[in-house]
């Protein structure tokens, strides 16, 4: 899978593409990630990529013109399965959208930043608008990191053991089960006696009714659905 | 404001507080944010966090001690109004919960990695669980950044603008309308003549038909709030 980032801020994805899963996903060569710096595509000198809004009010506006640019010339050398911009008023991010897009072989993000992008770079450009949530960020570029994290984890061979992607929360509509770790007993805290049985056939089924329970406090939605 | 965030990849979680709004407002002083790194928590030569599950599967498990321990040394040093662990069975991040949290002095953040903490960590520690939407990422760091990213940007005087963070989408339950900047014709594609006509009062009723008709197009379940 390639993934082309569009951004203003290419300097403030770095990190997490640097690190843990994402970093080994690149390093074996089982997605590759390229940022464009929006900036690169400007021809005035002040390298300006926004401006003020039509109509007036607070915040800038991403120009259409470097957008263009940007996405023609990449479209130009290979052909994608989504332009995908990132917006707070976009389809809500879900773990089936991220097993949808996980099967692509390119993608396109594009980052809002200020207030967001020109309205005729989303009714001309944009195949897909994404949310990653009912809350405003200060950019997409966490929004794209977020995606980009969804979607690389469940390429086959990325996450170390495969299986432990299945047993994710979401997966199957249910919040995960309590889970524990070694020392059997922490400050007079234990970990539930059917965990260290051994009897694997009664923790799974203690596992399934504590999933079912929690998502049934919690969030009631996903049994509905 | 203060943000201390635990985590076993501090590194991952560098560069978004080091470009943009998180930037500023760390340089302006109005918020501080530390990272502490779990495995300095750790007493054993082998600087190790996690350990598999009882109860058998894949996926391994952050353990309670070392967390434990820096919970212990942060609330020994001042009070905390949350201790907030970023996992997907949380509740879900919304804007309001973001506006609540920009009111407060003192947070600690606990990041999930691997398959998530030791419960008992959850049971005795932590105040607040969130989640920032139903997917599954490789780990807290990402939903750290966005949460402190939503939170930070609203504390006065971090925006340049504050009217700006006021209009956003979601903060009255309504979409924000499109937006357009120049130039007026891009190839042939123009934007809306009420824009241009410097009828102020008109384009302020232009605005909120628009921003209604997306909610009610793309998120109707917003106006049912």
């Amino acid at each position: 899978m390639r993934i082309d980032i569009i951004t203003v801020l290419p300097e403030l994805l770095k990190s997490p593409f640097e690190a843990s899963i994402l970093k080994r996903a690149i390093e074996k060569g089982l997605v590759e990630i390229y940022f464009h710096n929006l900036r690169d595509y400007v021809t005035d000198n002040y390298k300006q990529v926004d401006d003020y809004q039509y109509g007036g009010g607070a915040g800038m506006v991403m120009m259409i013109e470097p957008i263009d640019k940007c996405i023609t010339k990449l479209k130009s050398e290979r052909s994608y399965d989504e332009v995908i911009y990132m917006t707070p008023d976009g389809e809500t991010l879900k773990q089936k959208t991220a097993n949808f897009l996980s099967l692509k072989e390119n993608l396109i993000i594009l980052c809002g930043h200020y207030k967001g992008v020109d309205q005729r770079v989303r009714d001309h450009f944009v195949t897909k608008e994404i949310s990653i949530g009912d809350y405003v960020l200060s950019g997409g570029e966490l929004g794209a990191a977020v995606l980009c994290d969804t979607i690389i984890r469940l390429i086959p061979g990325v996450l170390g053991n495969e299986s432990s992607a299945l047993t994710d929360s979401f997966q199957d509509d249910l919040l995960a089960p309590p889970i524990y770790t070694r020392p059997a007993e922490y400050k007079g805290w234990k970990v539930p006696d059917i965990l260290l049985s051994g009897n694997f056939p009664k923790i799974e089924i203690w596992r399934e009714e504590e999933a079912y329970k929690r998502t049934k406090e919690r969030r009631p939605d996903l049994l509905d659905e």
